[in-house]
């Protein structure tokens, strides 16, 4: 397929064409592209789900796509998944949650790897919500694994974000609130049937009390059994709640100025020869120069 | 004080100096001070600590800058906070535990701030552990809360890393993996009274002999209860066990590699004013242009 058939056909919500583009956006030659399927964008609903490993946000992230189906809205789901930096092998496992999806014509997945210790959530996670944007969805479901900082960075990402918690997981409110309590727009309590829900929820509840957002938000908590389907509407009627309020939208300005930032840094350092940094580390360990010295340099020859 | 006499007295020791160097870092306008230091670094063991909130790493840094007082050693000890992105304030609350040392004069404290979701671990915190090792600390305690990336970032940072455990935390060992486990060089299992902990060592022990790390080192585990004080000698231990290998040194070498980007991301930004981000941003938001082109057009200014 050439370019052209790729744009007009991802245009028209073609899978196949769709899976193509997504893997140029992943390895970053999809610039091109992204730049003609941009003036399409802007409809899709793009919801950011984060929390601790084992708090079920995979299962929940499939019920959701099950209620949506049910109102035949087109979805989109992302799965940001680190990478070992010793395997380099990406940590599928919980996609399994999704399997049911994968025949429906009217959801589109895609599982991606951030490089792990080294880099963040992948830049190319925002341009891949430009793609499913710009192929139909009506919403964009983005989920990470809730590891380093791509649980914090999913709000750079989403129109809203959802902080999934379990009773009882080392979820310390108070120790949370610094990160994580802050971005998230709804609280989805899950596994709400185990002891000490009520507790977290209090707690929960409480802090919103003591710290309240400038955008006059507060955040809202809803119980669900993700693994039964219990609360997974509210959840949406939630999301749907915050998003009426269009706090959502205004956050985007914010976020896009953040994302160029990152979007120019990540070009800019192209303009090296990748070599360049594994010598100057090496002149630096052995106290041949330091570094302050070599960032002087690099900077003088653009 | 004028910039050669800081830099003099830093090499001395001097508290007051060393505090003063420590605000010019943390402003990001000690570049020359620095490279000036940097001679004089290279004999300071950095040791990284992390992990979740609430296992007691603050109580276990404290401990284990006992034990290292003890054997009369210099101790340095920077801790890493995240920022509030609402309140802008630092959550400087566990640092109460570090309080028996402020009025040691061979032992210097820093606590500085990261900037919440928007930043990872301040790239200031690499810089001071430069002024602790030229001010001749002989051990430098890096500790993290354990939020976002800061968790990971630390093994950038340290010749050894320390991962914090406690049993029934939520500490799922399966799911940690990605992310946690494969920067820890040695697992403090902390409360290791609790019920669970022998669970807790037989899965780490497990894991160990599924994934091997490329250098061919199997991270130590040792049990401490840091609030009575055991098991911390056992851990200074283990740590010089991991520095005797070299490893440390070894990792040395990439880790400035990815720093030296990191700082060079950091400058080259610099060059641009930074209300261009934000127009950008709302450009984009009211799609009068696409993100791809504005950053086409930024580069073509450089």
């Amino acid at each position: 397929m050439l370019l052209d058939e790729i744009r007009e056909r991802v245009l028209k919500g073609d899978q196949r064409a769709i899976a193509r583009a997504a893997t140029l956006v992943e390895n970053r030659h999809a610039t091109q592209l992204l730049r003609e399927l941009f003036p399409h964008t802007g409809k899709a609903l793009v919801i950011g789900i984060t929390g601790a490993p084992g708090a079920g946000k995979s299962t929940f992230a499939s019920q959701l796509t099950r209620v949506l189906r049910a109102e035949s809205k087109r979805v989109g789901v992302i799965a940001v998944d680190p990478t070992s930096p010793y395997s380099g092998g990406a940590i599928l496992g919980d996609r399994i949650r999704m399997l049911e999806h994968y025949s429906d014509s009217g959801v589109f997945i895609r599982s991606m790897a951030t490089r792990g210790w080294l880099g963040g959530l992948a830049p190319a996670a925002a341009d891949m919500t430009v793609l499913f944007d710009a192929a139909g969805c009506d919403v964009i479901i983005v989920e990470t694994v809730g590891v380093g900082q791509d649980e914090v960075e999913i709000a750079k990402l989403a129109d809203v974000t959802l902080v999934v918690l379990t009773p009882n997981a080392g979820d310390d409110v108070q120790a949370l609130k610094a990160g994580i309590m802050e971005i998230a727009d709804v609280f989805v309590l899950n596994k709400s049937d185990l002891d000490g829900a009520d507790k977290l929820e209090r707690e929960l509840k409480a802090s919103f009390t003591l710290s309240h957002r400038p955008d006059g938000w507060t955040p809202l908590v809803v119980r669900t059994v993700a693994g039964e389907g219990k609360g997974i509407a509210e959840a949406l009627n939630a999301v749907r709640e915050y998003e009426a309020t269009g706090l959502g939208k205004r956050k985007g300005g914010e976020v896009w100025a953040v994302r160029l930032r990152e979007m120019l840094r990540e070009r800019l350092l192209e303009r090296y020869d990748p070599t360049v940094f594994e010598r100057a580390a090496r002149a630096v360990v052995n106290h041949e120069t330091d570094p302050y010295t070599v960032i002087e340099e690099l900077l003088g020859q653009q």
